[in-house]
Parts: C-alpha cells; structure tokens; sequence
C-alpha cells in the first residue's frame, strides 16, 4: 500500500527512536524537562523566534494562539478555506469567543491588503473588533501554495496598520521555505507568531512548536495548561522532534517527487492535476472523488477526497521516487 | 431637524401612549401578565405561527434563535452583511460558541441555494456541522432589500434537505410584506422561527417579537431568561406593542416617501441613488460619507453613514412627504 | 387574592402610568433618550455612584457587572445561596466563562473578611484567579437578610487587598437602606458597583439600574449590547421607574407588615416564623413546602416553596396591613 | 536532591525507554495506530470499562469527561477542594460553560449522598440543572485519601436517582485501589467514566487515559480533537504506558514508605503529620510551608507548599526506603 493521504503518515526513523530512548527528561509542567527545553531552544532559533512551547498538536497551537492574541468577542482575520476556519471544530467560537472573518483568497488562497483593510472592523459597542490575522503558510486546502515573504509581510502591514497581529499557520512552514528558497525566519520577518508541525514532512511522531515573543510564549503557556497540553516527561517525545529539525532540507525530495506525481496524473484521461508548488497534489476527477479514492485503494494507492471531484495526494519521507511511479501505474490501472 | 438615520427613532403615538397608562399587567416572569399573552398571541397570529415571545430588542431575538436551533460546536450560515454576523458584538461565538460561515449574497443579499448546499458542513470529528441558517428580510445593509418568499422557500428548501431549520431576522419582515405585497406568513412559509420588530417602522417604542413553534418558544423562553430578558410587568410597553400591529399598512407610505427621497437625491450632482425597495435609500456620496453626513447635518437632516462613500437614509412615520421635500432641498443646499 | 409570592408582581400606580404617558422619549441606542437619561443620572445620585445604565432586568444587569468586571477565566466570589449563582441560569460560566466560587456565609449570608481571604485564588497557571467579589443585599435566599455597611466594607477591604473590587447584587437594596436606617450611598461605599431593582418594592413595573465609576458604565454600556439589552425609546419605561426612585421611604410599611405577618404565622401551630429584618418572611412548615402552599392558595393566599420546608412570603405596596391580617386568618384556617 | 515535590516527576524506566524505540505506530487520528489502540483496549480492560481514549494529560481527560457528560449549563458537582475545580485553570466555565457547585467533604473528602442529595439541582427556566457528579480518587488536596467502593457507590446511586451520571478523576486511582486491595474495576462499579494518569506512580512519561462506554468514547473522541489532543504516531509514548500498566503492584512500596516518611517526620518537633492512606503525605509545620520547604531544599529534599502550613510530600518510584530515611534526617537537620 502507498499512503498518499496525508504527510501526517510518516513513521520515525531510527534516530528518532533513538533518541527517544536515550532522552534525558524531567517534568515540563515543572519547566525542568532539558529535552523539551532543548526543542523549543531550537524551534525558537529555526524559525526566528525569542521563544517557543512544545503543544501536542498543530491544533492546539493554533487554538492556543488564537486564544493570546485575541481576546473574548474579538474577531479573527482568516482565508475561508483556512484549517484553523475550517477544520478545527469551530474551536475559535467554543473554545474562546472569537468571531472568525473568512476573506476569500481566490485560487492561491492569497490574503491581500486590500482584503485585510476591507474586513478589519473597528471595535465599537455594537462590533467585535478584528483582533488577529491568521495565514495558512503552505496554504494546505488551496493545493500546498507556498505563500511568500512578501505577501506576508503586506497582508501583515495591513494589519499592522489596524494594530492587528499576524500568526502564521505554518503546519508546513518548512515546506514552504524550501519551495521558495526563503528562510523560514525571513518569511516570519512580519510575523509575531507562528505554529509549525514537527509531525508533518519533517517526520517527528508526535508535536508542534508555538513560538513568538517571550511575554507571547509565557501567555501561550498558561493557554496550554487550560487546553490540557501541559505534558510530563514530555523529553521522549520531545527528543524525536529535535531530530525532525535536521529534516528541512529534505522536503525538496517530496516536493520533487509531488511534481512527478502531479505531471504522471495530469497524463491520465480523466484526470487533471496541476504543478504542485510543494508536497501536496490536487487532482481533478472526472468520477466522484469517493470513488476515485476507493477505486485506486483497491490498487493499492491511498488518497484523500477533498471535495465533490477533487482528491489530495501527499507526498512525505515514506514515499521514494519509485513508490511514485508505481502510484502512478496503479492509478492508470485503477481507471482502466 | 428632519432625522432620517433610522426607523428606530420613531417616538410613539397617543394610541400607544394611551394603551400604555391603561394596560393591564402582572408578572410575566410567572406568565401572568395579560397584555404580553395578548400581544404574544396575536403576534404569533401575525406571521402563522405556532407561538411568540416577547424581547426587549431584536438582537436579543436573533440571538436567542441561534441558541434555541443550534447547539454549541455548531455554525450558522448567514450572508455576509448580515445583522446577526455584523452587529450583534460577536454574540454568537461569545455568547454561544457558534461558528458563523458568512455567504457572499451578492447585491441584493440574496442566499442562494447553490450557496446553501456549498456553505453546508456536515458534523465530523473535524469540523462543527450546520446548524441554522439565518436570512435577513429585508435586508438592511443591502439597502432594505424585500427578499421575496420563492427566495426564501428555494434556500430553506436546500437547508432542509440537510436537515438545518431556518431562521428569518424580520426585524423590518412587515416592510418586506407590504413591498412585495405578500402576507408575513407567506414569506415565513418555511421558515422555522422568526424575529420582528415593533419598535422600528410599526413605531412601539420598545421591544421585538421570536416566533416559532410552540416547542421552540419554550425552549426561547428558557434563553431569555438566560440573557437577562425575562422582565416583569411588561404590559406596560407591551401594550403599544399590541397597537404597533396595527400599523403595518401604513409602511407602504414610508416606502412611497423612500421612493421620493431617492429620486430627489439621485438627481443631486455628486449623488446616485438607486429606487428603494422598501423603506431604507442608500446613496453614494463623490464626498466621503462622514463629511456628507456632517455637511447635512448642519442643514438639519440627519443620516448614517454606512460605508467610505455610502450614505442611509431610513423613512419613517415620524417624517411625512413634506419633510421629505424640505430634505431633499436642504441636502442639495448642503453640497452647494 | 392576596399575593405574597414576590414583591415582583406589584403594579404600577397612577402616578407611574402618567409618567409612561407623557414622557420624553429619544433612541436610547444613540443615547438620545432624555428620561432614560434623567433616570440614569437620579439613579446614580441615589446610590452615591458616578454613571448608571438602565438595564431591562436585575439578572442582566448583574450579570453585566461580572463580565464588566471579570475577565474570562476569573472566579467570582459569591455567598452559596446567592441570587447571582443559584437564579441566573449559570450564565457567569455560560455567557462569561467566569467560575463562581461559593462561600458559606451562614444563617445570615455574610461574606467575612476571613471568608475572602480563604476563598481568594491568585491567578497562575493553574489557577484562574479571583476577579469579583458579590454580595448580595437584602439577602434574598436567607429570608430578606439587610448586610450592614460595616459587613460590606470588612469583606469588601479584604477583597481590596487582592486588588479585587466588589459589586452589590442590590435587587432589594433600599429595603436594606431603609431597614439600617442607612443610606445607600452609605452602605455602597466600599463597592465598585451595585445594580438595584426598579421593579420590586420600589414599584416600577420594569427595569433595573447598574451603577459605578463612570469608565465601568462605559464599558458595561458595551456588554448590554451583546446581551440585547439596548432598548430604543426605552424613556416610556423608564419614566415610571423616576417615579419609583420616590418610593423608597415606603418600604418601610412593607417591613413592619413583614414583622405583623411573621409574628401572626409564628403563633401558629405547626409554623415557625423568626422576626424578618426587612420585606421576606421565611416560615417554617411542618407540613411539605409545597402542599402548604397549594392549601393556603386554597384559602386565597400566594406563598412560593423556598425549600422542602420552608416558605417564602413578601410584603409589598400591594399589601396593606388589612391584607396582612386577613392572610394570617386564611392561613391559620388552611391549616385547621 | 530526593524530590518528593510529587509523583508526577517520576522518569521512565529502561523498559520503557525500549518500548517507545521498538512501538509499531500508525497515524492515530485515522485510527491507525496499533500501539494506541492496544494500550486503549488494556487499559479499558483495566479498569472494566467498554472502551478508553488515550489523553496527553489528565487535566485534558477530565475536562473532556465534563464535557462530553454535560451539557452546556449543566451543573457539575464536585468536592470543594477537588482538582477539576481548583487546578485546571476553570477549564469548565471557560471551556464548556458548566457552573461547579462544590461540596464540602470534609477531612477525607468524601461526597456522601445527603450531600448529592443536597446540592442536585433540577433544570428550571432559572436554574441551570445539574449534568455530572465527579468524584476524585485519590483525593490528592486531603492527602492521598482513598475513597472506598461503597463511597463511591453510595455517592453515585444519589445522583443516579436524578438521573446525574458519575465521572471518576482517578488521577491516582491505582493508588487507592492497591490501599483498599480493591480491583479498579470494583471502585468503578457505579462510574460512567473515569480518567487515570499513566504518568503519575505507574511512571509513564506522558499521558492519561479517559474510559467509559463506547459510546462515550466516541463523542470523547470528538472533543478530544476539539481540545487538540489527538495526536498522530502516539504510539511512541503510547508504548511506555503499555509498560506502566504493569506497575500497579508496585505502588504497595510507595504507600509503606510514605507511612515510614509520616512517622518519621511526625517524630519531628514542629511537624505534625497524620498515616497516610496512600503515597501522599501531608506535613503541618509551625514555620510557613514556604519557608519550610525552601530550608529542606537547602538539605537537599523538595518538597510542595500546600497551604499557609501544610506540605505535601509524595513517594514515588524514583525513590526507595533507604531515600525515606535520609529524607527524614535531612528535614530534621533543617528545622534544627
Ligand atoms: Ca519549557
Ligand atoms: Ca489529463
Ligand atoms: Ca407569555
Ligand atoms: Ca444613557
Ligand atoms: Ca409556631
Ligand atoms: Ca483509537
């Protein structure tokens, strides 16, 4: 079976596990865990950072972001197709009050200054005022676009002009990075903060990083308590995320491999597919994309439906070059 | 001073200052007060439904709905201009925890049933699912549009087939009626529950009508208090309320005297005005609307403005075709 | 019938229907309402306070002044049988997300200084930490129970050196006023805030008053809005509640009828009545609460079941002393 | 340094280590995950529940039991010093707008049926009804007590007659049933769901699990991703938890050197320190507990603050008889 479901597949590898069970830990609730401390020491650093928090998931990060910046009846800035708007379960509204504004990002899933000027809303006593952008970085649901530094920093710029602050949903931060050749911490430049996945592309088993400011991070942390995150020895598993660190570079395969992908589909009748900017293909089916999914599952090739005739192939560390042609063969076959 | 900024600021008449010093009261906290029943019931009677509740304000009305049909964890669809999205402070997510999932509406803010089957979220372990969809009739800050009653069944006809009840925020649902010359229940035919003012053109000077089912109602109830709407001897101001239905015909003269204001307006250099539909005329000022406003003001007409070059102007029985003569003169005085 | 049930259901007077008939009435939302804004001002000299907000309901307006207060995530200290905690629906977690921590405050409901000091929670990672202090006075629950000043001032200094400030759930402040011989200015001046009823023994049919500094006012004028409290030409209401601020020196006939009625029914077989200190007579009967209600009910006298044993009784302006000693007749011959 | 600040600081063992570098993952979240799903399925086993979720911490599991037991304006009932209450960062107003109604339990803690009895509140239009009873066992605030089968019986059949189902924090729940040799299952026998730590004395790294029926489990689950806790290839530290449900026996070890370390402390002038029921023990000191434990630490022990004057110190594994006895002369070179 080739999983193309998702990147969030990957299995650790021996160093990870390795370091797992040589991890030297303590308690992290105590703030005394050297492993954990170690990650987010490092976390902080790769992205730009003063300061990060190890959250279990990419989720919780986002949630617990949101939930800093922004205060109760406060509205968030998001594009509509965004996964902190859409796949979170409605946690913005339950969790912590916050009215989302979703901002139509057209094709790329692009948020532009016109639009942020255009749906900031002011506070006043019949209006929640806009209290956060957010901006999905690789935009997942779009296709994996690869926003760049200078979007970010002019949708950020609108929204600093407003006092508003940018948190960036960067689940797969790094794969945008290598995509444009642009320094994760260059394409923060405008940010103040930012949520990545260790358990994405870069392969860690478990956990995210939630960084910004130091007086962001602390906040953050008392948000991580209420949200139940606040691990133990939280090390063993920390430890897999320090090596994940070590595997930006890497995505340029997956990327590659996506694009190879993307080109061996396209060339199926019945099926288009663009040029992947990153890890993540789209595919358009003539058939329903349920049963586009099952009919290649019997072949042995997993995918994900992602709306009525669109599926997503992910491409990830579990996947080489020839898992990809043989994908491709199958799914010929599978339509046949 | 001619003010043309709401319908809200209509002051009550001798009927219904009369029915007020006369009325009949008791503690409607223990369902005992004769005049709300009186007014509950015929209220009820007024849009075909089962049953009425009396609120204080209509965005205690709307937000009641919300809470009454959907669960916490649940979204709301509602077009983006909306009042219960726009100018109820956030209160969905604050008060509570809905999602809302704005629809663009077009011109006429008009949900669809394409956009209805499109906005739909199905509940999974990811995603909130839909739980209510709200339609604004007319619609306010479209220019009170009267959305007609094949609109409304065609979207709550695709909303039901999802099984998601619909809600129409009527707080100006009777200008709607006599526009389209259609009965209010008519255009409630699908709809699940409904929220009307008495206090914007029917002149009450206080208070707003939620109508549903009888099990609805109950469970409204429930929520008013919870909100703090539970009041005592409302008789009091219930009673205009009850000479406030009364005065549904007379809104046709408002929209006959919003049809002359456009006219007059729009014939001013520097003004376009589209012909009203019903009682609220926006006009888009070549000056920035603040400074429109405040330029009329000083000839004594008083607006709202309503966005960067968007003016409204709202008529009402407390303004009769000849202030609105004199309005149209001073306005043209003003941009002289 | 005489009705004892609450001091809830007296109707308003001659004078106060005279008043809703000829009063000034503007659009409150704009402010622009001068008896709404002639009561808020003798509401506010009346308790000693800078700003008042006319709120529809005593519920809403405690409930204003927690989230005014507060901040989601704090704990508010209240007596255990509070008003605030017991009868507001839950609405302190459910629209404010505010944690109430109940303290034990005795056979008199008075909240100690020693109490505070206990039940106070400094705010950590773990902890939410305390945000408001509420009394409540006349304690309701505990039969009408009037707080002194020097009882309000210990405890609220004790929660002013946690920098936590003190509201008065004063539904029945000026029955406590009037049975201290206090003013109530006197008895608030430790407080931060108070919300007195309009609309019990003062007599107004509707309406309750939340006072404080003039920045709280500001910021309680926001949380109105979100509950759906802002009325429009609110005047016609509020006028009759002018009146009521007249009616205070009154209550002093409802006390002394309380102190006729508890002695009547205290001589009675099978009933124990201790001398209440203002308007709320607390029985207790030998028989069920409810059955002894539904056999006096018979006879023509209304009393609400406060416990499995214990009846409530209110004096009020509806009552006189005739009323009082044909109620403590009808009651005996109930239990003959 | 002997740290006995609490059971939570315990590190994994080697066969631990060794489980987490050899675990069979799969991505949880789709459910895939054979490590999770094993140690889910030994521990539902365990504590004679259909089903069991795997938490990142305890605080996550109990406030998703609230949660998924309650409705939002439910009441939950809980011991006044129980940790759902006071040590969860008031998750439950904040999180699910539920109102806790705390009950005095006396020394031991013990919520007895009169007291269920008692605080059960009926749902009306002005009180939110009462949606789950929490029992906490151990009770960690009162020292480790170990509430009994028949307590927990007793309690829960109270609230069953409501109709109120019981949710267990058994943080420590193995504690209590190796003090009681009661099985876990028999302390559950009228539990609807209760949470235990793998990484308290069982000495997992990470992680709790919440069980209950499947269909429980199910709606758990949901929330759980709702509060961000559903993590991918948690298999990893999954396995570890494998391992520590083996270790319950070993508990009896902690249990005798926490009576060995009471004596030995209660021995000491100026310390007062009652048997302990379990692995926790509680010091009163005449110094205040913070300058007590800041002299111990001195000496090289660590200890918690737990009051103005009260220490709390817990044995665990990673300490063994002959640290008991250096702890004892160590706190008695401090206070000399
Ligand atoms: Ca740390
Ligand atoms: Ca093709
Ligand atoms: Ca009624
Ligand atoms: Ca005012
Ligand atoms: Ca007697
Ligand atoms: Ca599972």
């Amino acid at each position: 079976m080739i999983d193309l479901r998702s990147d969030t597949v990957t299995r650790p590898d021996e160093a990870m596990r390795e370091a797992a069970s040589t991890a030297a830990v303590g308690d992290d609730v105590y703030d005394e865990d050297p492993t954990v401390n170690e990650l987010e020491a490092r976390a902080a650093e790769a992205v730009g950072m003063q300061a990060a928090l190890y959250v279990p998931t990419g989720t919780m990060g986002n949630q617990i972001a949101a939930r800093t910046h922004a205060d109760r009846g406060d509205e968030l800035l998001c594009e509509r197709d965004s996964h902190i708007y859409n796949w979170e379960v409605g946690g913005l509204a339950q969790l912590s009050g916050i009215q989302a504004r979703p901002i139509d990002g057209g094709a790329r899933g692009v948020i532009t200054p016109a639009a942020v000027h255009d749906a900031y809303v002011e506070r006043t006593d019949h209006r929640p005022g806009t209290g956060l952008l957010a901006i999905e970085n690789t935009h997942n649901q779009k296709g994996g676009i690869a926003i760049t530094a200078d979007e970010i920093d002019a949708a950020a710029a609108a929204a600093d002009e407003h006092d508003v602050p940018t948190h960036v949903d960067g689940a797969r931060l790094f794969n945008a990075s290598v995509a444009l050749d642009t320094p994760a911490s260059r394409l923060l430049d405008s940010a103040d903060s930012v949520m990545f996945c260790l358990s994405k592309g870069l392969g860690a088993p478990v956990g995210s990083m939630l960084a910004g400011s130091e007086a962001f991070v602390e906040r953050a942390h008392r948000n991580r308590k209420l949200f139940g995150g606040g691990m133990r020895q939280a090390g063993l598993v920390a430890a897999p995320g320090i090596e994940a660190l070590d595997n930006v570079d890497r995505l340029a395969e997956d990327h590659a491999n996506a694009r190879t992908l993307a080109a061996g589909l396209d060339a199926i009748d019945g099926l288009v597919a663009a040029p992947p900017e990153t890890n993540i293909v789209l595919v358009e089916t003539d058939d329903p994309a349920e049963a586009f999914v099952e009919a290649i599952a019997a072949e042995g090739v997993r995918a994900s439906a992602f709306g009525e005739h669109t599926v997503r192939l992910c491409t990830h560390w579990d996947v080489d070059e020839s898992n990809i042609e043989q994908a491709i063969e199958r799914v010929e076959r599978a339509l046949d």
